[in-house]
């Protein structure tokens, strides 16, 4: 039985939602026990959320939840995995399919590389 | 001009290396200030290692550098993806080409999905 290193982490160790299809890093949030064993067994997302300080099931507000398809741990121990389908189309708050959409240049400049797929507002009711 | 902040993780941010081609995810590591400079000066994946608190220019020892390709930050500046084309084939110092090569399956067993790619012992001379 094998459980992520959260020791090592102050308690949390790192999750990475990657699209089950296309291999698109869509977000990376931290789990804690609790939020490990309960993705685990309900087959949804769950994180911490260190600003909340809270398990965060990923979905709960908008419905976008994230079905799990697969849970790959890495060498150490403190690095997992959740390869997903996201519901709704977008894993970002912004209504961006992935949090990741924005290129940094060498010299530190900022590109967007993708145009939300919603309207944040539309889902959650506000900016 | 953006930086990751690293405020929020204790002076480190989170990074994910990915394979620029595939988009197979290689590894997670951690980034602090320095790393991250140096990353995006010289075009080769440099992370913070925790457990000898040092920069950790992946690749010194081995050779099996990673060049990156691209730079990507998420929304709320507390991770970073690293899109890299990995010299030697694989990220993984147990020779595997992704640190994440076990999956998990919902009672917490493991099973390896790849072959390691390289003998360990023979690209850093010891096990």
């Amino acid at each position: 039985m094998t459980e992520p290193d959260f020791e090592k982490g102050g308690g949390l160790a790192v999750a990475i939602a990657q699209d089950y299809r296309s291999g698109e890093v869509l977000m990376q949030a931290f789990i804690n026990a609790d939020a490990w064993q309960e993705t685990l067994s309900t087959g949804r997302a769950v994180y911490w959320s260190r600003s909340r300080r809270q398990l965060w099931r990923k979905g709960e507000t908008s419905g976008n939840v994230q079905i799990v398809h697969e849970v790959l741990i890495d060498c150490d121990n403190d690095s997992v995995i959740y390869k997903v389908e996201q519901i709704g189309g977008a894993a970002c708050h912004t209504g961006h399919r992935s949090c990741f959409f924005r290129r940094v240049t060498p010299d530190g400049e900022t590109a967007e590389i993708s145009k939300p797929v919603f309207e944040p507002e539309k889902v959650y009711g506000k900016k």
